[in-house]
């Protein structure tokens, strides 16, 4: 056993920097190939030592989705920080101390808000309106235009709050096909910006979403674009099919404490508050992860899949098979690649490098 | 709005703390009329200051199912710490380290693990073997008389480990008859007990699950029981009958951040890295939480249900209706009880009280 598995003794989350530079080149190399700014979601990775290393690629804002998150990844000397998030206004105060040294922009969905920030602002601040996607979790309708033109009035009044342009996460690019999505998608920003740009020809349009930009090869007129888990990728995007498993940069390091070799099942340390609770439904049924063999620089991808098949707050079982079982054994560690990274890494709170190196989290 | 309500401007757990020792109180009061011990497992609230109110009510020996907790909870004047968790070896240092100031107890399962700890731990530690509910997650079948006399036998040959007993969680109570689950479970115990009980007349025999501690009233010639989520409830509990819906001590205070008038929707910013991903499947669909009406020392529990039918990373959706429409406004508050307070709980990291006291817990 090398001398980096030999450290770790409790479910540890390990973090491959190689994995995680090639996601972010890659698509940064294809933001600047198709003349669009990558704008990438740190909700992900949550991490000062990732957010540097976009920063050395030539990404000068990022994306956060919560205030907490923002005062974290402040002061490294990001060009701006996007809070993609409708704006919470019993947050003012922390707005507008951390808008005394962090240029900051905010996700606005309604007027109530707008007027809010107009008369409490103590920055200028600038924001994007945030467009329904069409699955109704939030944002204003592309066509409600007395909500749209409310919004660009109490801005045009206001010395502090100044419209950046539209923002748009298709989200149901996640369980939709991501092309017909897209279409509807750059379409609405496309005519969003048409009626607009006259007014306010420094209009930008973002849209923000990992499966679509992974997969799409155009973009319209999109200028922005805003995904945040392609830094790591997971299973999740594995089934969707943004990336290989060859992608997915963090693995949940876990010890194995009992193997059932009459059930090929083997009991982890690693559930519910390691991994959260996200699954997805295979042909088998519920999977929480896969299983991967730990090596010295990290893991290697079997060619077959071992699914982690239940969880609890503490348990982890997998089902095995005799290739497995061949090689672990009780008081072994066992990889798992998650299901949904944001909410591992969330769980985790910080990460290990197989350099033995440990990354920041936001919440550790 | 009250002061104490104003000091909240993110998401914020809030905890009852009369809820939460009427809990206590209530099964400590079944457990001693009964004759049982009540050994409260931890894993629920995670907190020192819980654990002190436990530990009033004359509770002195609480469960825990990680080393990390045990660590966390330590010295504070319990008999002893029991790690309900299958010994995960590769922690050998840390529960040694533990052990000198500590009385643990660990969970085994199997016998490279017995033989290790037997000729690894460096202070006296008890032990209790864990049986197979049935449900398959963890535990040594109660007829696998092979491993179970091996156990024993190792624990003979040590110095160090020495045997308590049987433990079982018969964590199928969550989705199964409550009542038949366990007329097999204590049957189980009751048959390892006449079985062991003459070589070992010491042996106690625990059993540990909050449907069944809540539901039943006869739990055979068990000894002790180690039930955990009873310290707070959640939705799921009310779900099986285990508790009321006034039982649940915990509730996520949320920032209202648009509201959408003609879908009847409320977006919060509450999602799955502060209420966890779990969910219960209801006749409307999937539920993350319900939603309540804060107060100044509390909430109050709707007549009727507000669920919320969708979660991400940090939002949270509720299907209102035109009452809770009238009751609310953008820049206010609204609660949520969770689906699973374990998780919700370890999402959150500390609880504040409507006393406004922060109240601990081990991941904060």
């Amino acid at each position: 056993m090398s001398l980096y598995l030999d450290t770790i003794a409790s479910p540890t989350l390990i973090l491959d920097p190689a994995i995680c530079l090639r996601n972010l080149r890659r698509m940064k190399g294809k933001a600047d190939g198709l003349g669009l700014r990558l704008v990438p979601h740190f909700k992900t990775p949550q991490s000062k030592v990732v957010a540097g290393w976009a920063r050395n690629m030539g990404v000068n804002e990022i994306t956060v989705s919560s205030v907490k998150m923002a005062r974290y990844l402040s002061g490294l000397g990001f060009d701006c920080i996007h809070i993609a998030f409708p704006a919470n206004i019993r947050e003012i105060d922390q707005l507008n101390e951390l808008g005394r040294s962090e240029n900051i922009s905010l996700q606005v969905v309604n007027t109530e808000v707008a007027e809010f920030l107009a008369a409490n602002l103590k920055n200028k601040t600038g924001f994007f309106i945030e467009i329904d996607a069409g699955y109704g979790r939030t944002g204003v309708r592309d066509d409600d235009f007395n909500t749209l033109d409310a919004l660009l009035e109490i801005s045009a009044r206001s010395d502090m709050l100044n419209f950046r342009g539209f923002y748009i996460h298709p989200g149901h690019t996640y369980y939709s096909d991501v092309s017909v999505v897209y279409e509807q998608t750059l379409s609405a920003m496309s005519r969003l910006k048409a009626k607009y740009r006259t007014r306010y020809p420094a209009l930008l349009t973002r849209v923000g979403d990992t499966p679509g930009c992974s997969m799409m090869e155009h973009f319209g007129d999109v200028d922005e674009i805003g995904p945040g888990n392609f830094i790591f990728y997971d299973l999740m995007q594995v089934g969707i099919g943004s990336c290989t498993r060859a992608d997915i940069a963090i693995c949940l390091a876990t010890p194995v404490v009992d193997i059932s070799h009459d059930r090929k099942r083997v009991l982890i340390h690693g559930g519910g508050v390691h991994l959260s609770k996200d699954f997805m439904i295979t042909d088998q049924g519920k999977l929480f992860g896969e299983a991967v063999l730990l090596n010295d620089t990290g893991w290697s991808i079997p060619d077959k899949v071992w699914p982690v098949v239940s969880i609890s707050q503490e348990h982890g079982v997998i089902q095995a098979d005799d290739e497995l079982l061949s090689r672990i054994k009780v008081g072994g560690l066992i990889g798992i690649l998650p299901v949904h990274s944001c909410m591992t890494a969330d769980c985790m709170k910080q990460y290990l490098t197989p350099g033995v190196e440990w990354i920041d989290h936001a919440e550790g």
